[in-house]
C-alpha cells in the first residue's frame, strides 16, 4: 500500500503553482484530503508521464560491449546487419529491454510502445523475452508490444503466422512495413495486417518510410482500410517521411484525410530524414506522437530514450525557438503519445493516474530547452525516481 | 608553477593505451621524466580541448531570468528582438560571456572564437566587456574576439569606425555579414571588411546566410578577395548555407575553390538550415569547424555549449551512423577547429600545449554518440575540471 502522497509548489504543464494529491495511485482533489508524505516541488514543472510512442526495447545494446558500426547507408544494409547482430552478439531481449526501461524510468518515461521483431530466424522469442520484462515492471512503467515484421513479412513465408502467434502470445499490436520498397505488394501487405488486427480485435502501428507518391498513395491505402473496418482511432503511421516531401498542398490534403480517420503519425524529428510539416500537422487537429527509434544500437549508436530531448529535437527540426511551440513540443511527447497509443486515465488532472516528471525548470519551454536531468518521477502516487537518481528499491533485471 | 603531471591509460584519440605526460605546459615524452601528480585514465579516450569556433559569449542569457521568446521567424525579427533585448534585459557582456566561458570548460571546451556585437547603439562595449573577461580567465581558455556587425554596417553609418575601434581595442578578426541581403552591396560590404584586415593585419570571419545562387556569388566574391590580398588561411566563412543547397556539380567546384585558397568553412549542423555536405567537404580536403552559435539567447533558448554533442549533431544532420564518420565529426569539434581558427601548438603530440579532455567512452565513436558528462579536463597540465565538476580554485566573475 502506497502512502497518500502531497506535491506542494508544482507547475503542472508550466502553468501557475498548485498542489496536486495523489491517493490510491490517482490524482484527486488537493483540499479534500490530508497527506501522509509531503514533496516540495519547488516551482518546477510538473509534466505527466513521458510517453516513449516508438522504440525498438529488444535490440538496444545498453551496457554490452562497443559495436563497431561498419554497417552500410541503406535501410536493406541496415536490416540485415540487424539480424546478423541479434545472432551474432547474442542480444537477450529480456535484459536489454529491462535495461532501456530502467534507463528511461530515470527521465520520466512512463509508457512505451515498443515494435518487438518477429522473424522466422528468431520466431517469437523477443517477444517472450520482452513480455517478461514487461511484467517484472508492470508498477513501473506501462509497455505495449508491436508484433514488428522488421525482416519483412511477405517476402519471408512463416511470418505472417508468427506474427499471429506473437499476438496470441500477448503482443497489443499489430506491426506492419513498407508495404511497397519492403513488402512489394502494398495491397496484399496492408489487407493481411489488416485482417490480423480485425481477426484479434486489436490496434495497427505501421513504419512508413515510402518516400514521396508512393508515400501518399500507401497512405490513401491505410485510410481507407482504416475506414472500412472502423479502425478509427486505432492505427498509427510511424515515421510517414512522405509527409515532409509533397509540396504543400498536398500534404494539406492528406494530413486532413489522416485526421478525419483519427490516424495517429508518429515521427522522431530525425536530422537527416525529411521534417515532418509540423506546424500544419498541428493546426489540422491530427494527433502527433513521438519517440526515440531504436537506441544504441545497430542501426545508430544515438539515442538515450530521453522523451523530453526528443521534444526538443522536434521543435529544432521544425526551426521553432518561440516558447508557444516549445510547448507544442512536450506537448507532442506527453499527450499526444498518449492519444497516439491510446493511454487511458493519462494527465493531471484529478481522476488521472499520479503519474507525473517533476523537471527543474521555470517554464515549460524552458524545460524542452534545456532538458535539465535531476528530474523526480512518480508513479501511481511513488517517488521512482528523486533528482534524477532511481530509487533504490526497484526490481533488477540481468 | 603547477606540477609535472602524467597521465596513465588514455587513449589518444581513440587510440591504443598511452601515458600522457605534460611538463612546464606542454606535452613530453613519456618515459623521460617522473611525474610529480598521476591520475589513471582508466582508459578513456582523451581528445584534445575541445574548440568552440563560433559562438556569441556577449549575448548568453545564462543565469538571468527565463526570457519568454515570442520572436518572430524570419533573421530580420531576431535581429531587432536582440537589439531590443541587449537595452531592455541589460545583458553584461563581461559577465555572461564569463558564464558561458565556465559552463563551457567543463565539457572541456578550451578555445573559443566569439563573434561580439559592435554597432551604433552599444558601440564597443560589448567588445570591452568580453575582453575583460577573456583577460580573467587567459589561464583557464583561449578566446578570440571578432568584431561583428551584427545589426549591418553599411545601412548603419558609423558601424565600420566602430569595428576599427575595436580592433584597435583588442579584438582579433574582422567580421562579416550578409554581404547582399543585409549590406544591400556585396562587393561594397566585401571590400570594406577585407581593407579592414588588410590595414589591422587581421584574419576573416564572414556570417554568410545567403541562399543557394546568391550565396554562390558571394563565396566566390569571397574567394577573389582572399587571393588578391593574400590571405589563404585566414578566412573563415561560417554558415554557408548555399554549399547546402546547390546541385552536386556546383557543390563540388565550389568547395574545391574553398580549399584551394584555405578558406575554413564554420558549420553548426543546424537541424532546421540546409545541411552542408560534410563526406563532399572531408573528402575535398576542406578546412571544417564547428561551433553553438549563440545559446541560451533571444535566437534561441537551446544549446548548452558542449562541441562533443556538437560533433554528434554534425553526424546526425549527416546521416552518419558509422565509427568512421563519427569520428571524423569528432575531428571536426577539436583539429578542425584548431586549424579553422588558426590555433598553435593544438594537439597530443609532444611539443603541443598540454590541454586535453578525457572522455568516459571506450572508443572515440561512443565519446561522440553518447556525450558523457562526467569528464575530466586538463588546462596547460592543471586539472580544471574532475569528473565532471569545475575545480574549487577557479575566478569567479559576476
Amino acid at each position: 500500500m502506497i502512502a497518500d502522497l502531497l506535491i506542494r509548489n508544482a507547475r503542472p504543464f508550466g502553468g501557475p503553482l498548485e498542489d496536486l494529491f495523489i491517493r490510491d495511485g490517482r490524482f484527486v482533489a488537493a483540499d479534500s484530503v490530508r497527506a501522509a508524505v509531503e514533496i516540495d516541488a519547488a516551482g518546477h514543472v510538473a509534466m505527466p508521464g513521458l510517453v516513449e510512442a516508438h522504440t525498438h526495447l529488444d535490440k538496444t545494446l545498453i551496457g554490452m560491449d562497443w559495436f563497431e558500426n561498419r554497417v552500410g547507408p541503406t535501410r536493406n544494409d541496415r536490416i540485415l546487419a540487424d539480424r546478423d547482430a541479434k545472432r551474432e552478439l547474442g542480444i537477450n531481449a529480456r535484459r536489454q529491454s529491462a535495461r532501456q526501461i530502467m534507463q528511461t524510468l530515470a527521465y520520466g518515461v512512463l509508457s512505451i510502445r515498443s515494435h518487438v521483431d518477429v522473424d522466422t530466424e528468431i520466431g517469437i522469442a523477443n517477444i517472450e523475452g520482452v513480455l517478461e520484462t514487461r511484467e517484472a515492471m508492470r508498477d513501473l512503467v506501462d509497455v505495449q508490444i508491436v508484433a514488428f515484421p522488421q525482416s519483412g513479412m511477405l517476402p519471408r513465408a512463416g511470418t505472417l503466422e508468427l506474427m499471429d502467434a506473437a499476438l496470441s502470445a500477448g503482443a497489443d499490436i499489430v506491426g506492419g512495413i513498407d508495404p511497397a520498397s519492403i513488402e512489394r505488394d502494398p495491397v496484399r501487405h496492408l489487407d493481411a495486417i489488416f485482417a490480423l488486427a480485425d481477426r484479434h480485435a486489436k490496434p495497427i502501428d505501421i513504419h512508413l518510410h515510402e518516400p514521396g507518391d508512393l508515400g501518399a498513395f500507401c497512405l490513401d491505402l491505410i485510410i481507407e482500410r482504416t475506414r472500412a473496418l472502423s479502425l478509427q482511432g486505432r492505427v498509427m503511421v510511424s515515421h510517414a517521411y512522405c509527409l515532409g516531401m509533397l509540396d504543400a498542398s498536398r500534404q494539406a490534403g492528406l494530413i486532413e484525410r489522416l485526421a478525419a480517420v483519427r490516424i495517429a503519425v508518429m515521427t522522431v524529428g530525425s536530422p537527416s530524414a525529411p521534417a515532418l510539416p509540423l506546424r500544419l500537422m498541428r493546426a489540422s487537429g491530427l494527433t502527433v506522437a513521438s519517440g526515440s527509434d531504436g537506441i544504441q544500437g545497430t542501426w545508430e549508436p544515438y539515442g538515450n530514450g530521453d522523451m523530453l530531448e526528443r521534444a526538443k529535437y522536434l521543435a529544432q527540426r521544425n526551426g521553432m525557438a518561440n516558447d508557444v511551440d516549445l510547448e507544442y513540443a512536450a506537448r507532442v511527447c506527453t499527450f499526444g503519445g498518449a492519444d497516439g497509443i491510446g493511454l487511458g486515465g493519462y494527465g493531471l488532472s484529478d481522476g488521472c493516474f499520479g503519474d507525473l516528471v517533476l523537471v527543474p525548470a521555470r517554464t515549460l519551454a524552458e524545460a524542452v530547452a534545456l532538458t535539465p536531468h535531476k528530474r523526480t518521477v512518480i508513479r501511481r502516487g511513488r517517488v521512482v525516481v528523486d533528482g534524477g537518481e532511481l530509487a533504490g528499491d526497484l526490481p533488477v533485471i540481468e
